[in-house]
């Protein structure tokens, strides 16, 4: 049989909605892992609902929750509570985002389960962390991304704040979790313990700010959105061109006079106002309008060979629609599919964890339908699937 | 001896410079690791170089280093060429983001390296990738923010290409390669095999486009920027209030209700325009200047404590010093220090994966000098750190 991944080994059991959670859990069913979401058997996962839909379908969920699987339990319930703690039991890996104390009254909270299963990895995102004054908050990206500094540093001087146009905040959080769980992971190898996994989106966007903070401490300036603009590289940001913007990274003085050369202003590196990058930082509006009066003339196209032709990082501004087309981010599988029973073919983000020995296919798993691996699941766990069934539409019984 | 962290057990020898993958081995050294920076004896990290500086120190460097150790190698030179061998061959990861082939020309590809030393993990961050036509090329983070997609989904309707205020086509990558480390770990840990992750900052600047694949292959319309909004959510977004903005996420019916009523505009739900969440984002605009009408009396504050104790989440934008002064941040543990021996204490962002049983600690290693660890580190494999000392000067003796 061949290998699915480097996690083919694990079972994760799922409790996420939405994004944070289920991006985490997205990674780990790519590299292998075997994913059974837990859904509320009344609607399942939020995301199910949040639009586009194709046929009726969301492409969000789709997208998101492909390659797992899906069992609708209701935790108050006891013989869903059953099912639930006979999965746990089998489980490697739990992943929650549920608001802080919602896994404990349901007496699921990491002590519970950390007494009941030792090996099991326990992972929860949430807004705030399971700590602090603020955790009983709910969260959600635009507050992480509004709190945690990201907009203060997005968008043009002047301008009305800038959400980061893909929600990073939850994002951001879904990779850490990732992370953490792998590091319990290793952790657990060695000692067959299990631990606790606690991710907030806040604290995941403040350690993303990367040279934000440190410049802040080095000159006690809250640093400012730039448009485009790097910080302390000039010049790497955006240029308008005859019909469109290209972006230019030209980091050193080296590529600086390699640039002014291929724009036809050679004597750009001997003016003293951009004679190093600190200088070309500071005077980075003067810069640009030399450099943008040199480039009206032509199209981007023409711009893109003529500076790729000198050696100098360059790049258009692509949009989805560009990059799903881009040669090189098809040739690395990012631009993948996956059939639904309904909707069809849906296209979605391949797997960026690319690693040697291990399949990367370009047709996928469709995420679930709710509750599909009802039976299935149940059998498994040597429950009795067809007792089930009743005792679902029973309640409590 | 406390326990530093999960990784704990681990080696990682660290060839990578500036940010994605010093970023991915700064998670790696948070969670325990040894990481030791393999850098060029002339001039060390290139980020070293780049500002803001402390009493001359990068406090750029110093954060994104913090608790490595540094030795100096020329991997062209004999005698230093032993040294790194001697150290990969006691490692258990090794992460490089030099552009694709250096490695390979060097002897030190992955085939290479996976012949002599099968248990080695091999993690490579680039900025397209190992393989595809454009691997060769070189990438920066505007230029992958600017191919990817991202900025074209970032800033305000109309306004030039703006750039995430972070540098996240790197992160994003450090991320998942930090990902990837973990899940070839677990692979190794089972059946003692090494594996090469590869991993390109472009591939991961689609990762994390999030909906707007799953909108475009829905509508066949490539999605453009939309200020502070969210694409499918309304009201999900900043708005102005009389001394500056604030952002509410009140995304669904009931939310949506009681804002309403707490800006005394009860009406507003009735409203044929904003009677449902698909409504209002198509009405977003109209929605705006109704809300912003009943928020321009007040302030800020005002608005964030009625409307937080209406149950309706919502927050400031805050700046970088705002966010390190943010008592939840603190209370995280997100605000930390290294004690740096010439630039005195830096502060700089903690690390946002909190696992059970380890230590958080608020005061951290600081980050190394270039070659601190020379002599320690070829005692350790057994090296004569006096003859060695002899030989950098001898070149390659």
């Amino acid at each position: 049989m061949p290998r699915r991944g480097p996690f083919e080994d694990l079972l994760v059991v799922d409790l996420t909605r939405v994004l944070a959670g289920p991006f985490c859990t997205l990674l780990l069913a790519d590299l292998g892992a075997r994913v059974i979401k837990v859904e509320h058997p009344d609607r399942g996962d939020d995301a199910r609902a949040i639009g586009p839909f194709v046929e009726g379908r969301s492409a969000y969920f789709m997208s998101l929750n492909r390659g797992k699987e899906s069992i609708a339990l209701d935790l108050h319930e006891p013989a869903d509570r059953e099912v639930f703690e006979a999965l746990v039991a089998r489980a490697d890996v739990l992943v929650e985002n549920f608001r802080v104390g919602v896994m404990g009254r349901l007496g699921y909270g990491w002590a519970a389960l950390h007494a009941r299963y030792p090996r099991l990895v326990y992972a929860a995102v949430s807004g705030f962390g399971q700590t602090g004054l603020a955790a009983m908050r709910p969260a959600y990206d635009i507050v992480v991304q509004a709190l945690g500094g990201i907009m203060s540093l997005t968008g043009h001087p002047g301008s009305p704040p800038t959400r980061v146009g893909t929600s990073i905040g939850d994002i951001a959080a879904g990779l850490f979790t990732a992370v953490g769980i792998g590091a319990a992971l290793h952790h657990r190898a060695r000692t067959g313990e299990g631990s606790q996994v606690d991710v907030a989106m806040l604290d995941s966007q403040v350690a993303i700010l990367e040279n934000a903070i440190a410049r802040f401490a080095a000159t006690g300036v809250a640093p400012a959105p730039l448009g485009s603009r790097h910080p302390s590289i000039t010049p790497f940001q955006a240029f308008a061109a005859a019909d469109a913007h290209l972006v230019i990274a030209a980091g050193n003085d080296l590529l600086f006079a390699r640039l002014c050369q291929a724009l036809e202003r050679p004597e750009l590196p001997e003016d003293e106002r951009f004679a190093s990058n600190d200088l070309r930082s500071r005077n980075a509006d003067a810069l640009q309008a030399e450099l943008e009066e040199a480039l009206r003339p032509h199209s981007v196209a023409h711009w893109l060979e003529r500076l790729a032709g000198a050696g100098i990082p360059c790049a258009p501004i692509q949009d989805v629609a560009q990059v799903l087309e881009d040669p090189q981010v098809q040739a690395r599988n990012m631009v993948i599919r996956a059939v639904d029973a309904v909707a069809g073919a849906v296209t979605m983000a391949g797997n960026p964890v690319k690693l040697s020995g291990f399949p990367d296919p370009t047709e996928r798993p469709a995420a679930p339908e709710l509750d599909e691996g009802r039976e299935r699941v149940r059998r498994e766990l040597g429950l009795d699937g067809s007792q089930a069934a009743g005792s679902r539409e029973g309640g409590g019984s």
